[in-house]
């Protein structure tokens, strides 16, 4: 499960990425999980908050844009983007977005 | 079910709303209706993207700030915060933020 998680005094910046699956998993889970583990090792990387019904949307937080950079151009994230791509999702919208105000219950 | 949609070019503002429900309905769902309809009559309104598994995440997507703020301002709307607050969601956060870039698959 993926909890409400707790995140620095904005500004920060948030990554939303909307997507459709592909109902065949063709080495999905198997890469989600590497991601997962190997995105937590990223500098600048604040945690994640995660959804699925038909619409799955996962939004990433991260300290700044270079972070956000970075991560993109690693290079087993790069393999997972290319997989995604091909197979994994029908399709998505990526969003990057600055955070300038937060509040909570 | 809530598609994947389509925003204008950016710059345009996302409010990012996680949250972990009460799992009694308490007039919830009904509640809920009202404001998705309500919602897409507010000016500066360009749509939203809702998923909920444990949590749930509802991305909506907003012109400027100034049309955010009267939606949060709107009185059914603030009714329908005020129950939230007191019925409907064990936690929740916030998350105000500028969309700068967007690409899609």
């Amino acid at each position: 499960m993926s909890p409400i998680i707790t995140t620095p005094a904005p500004p920060y910046y948030a990554v939303i990425f909307t997507s459709l699956r592909d109902p065949d998993d063709r080495g999905y889970s198997k890469m989600a999980d590497r991601m997962v583990k190997r995105v937590q090792q990223q500098e600048g990387f604040l945690g994640f908050e995660s959804a699925r019904e038909e619409l799955g949307i996962t939004v990433s937080y991260w300290r700044d844009l270079s972070s956000i950079e970075r991560w993109k151009a690693d290079l087993e994230h790069r393999e997972a983007q290319k997989k995604g791509k091909e197979f994994w999702y029908r399709a998505y919208t990526i969003r990057i977005a600055k955070v300038e105000r937060e509040y909570a219950l």
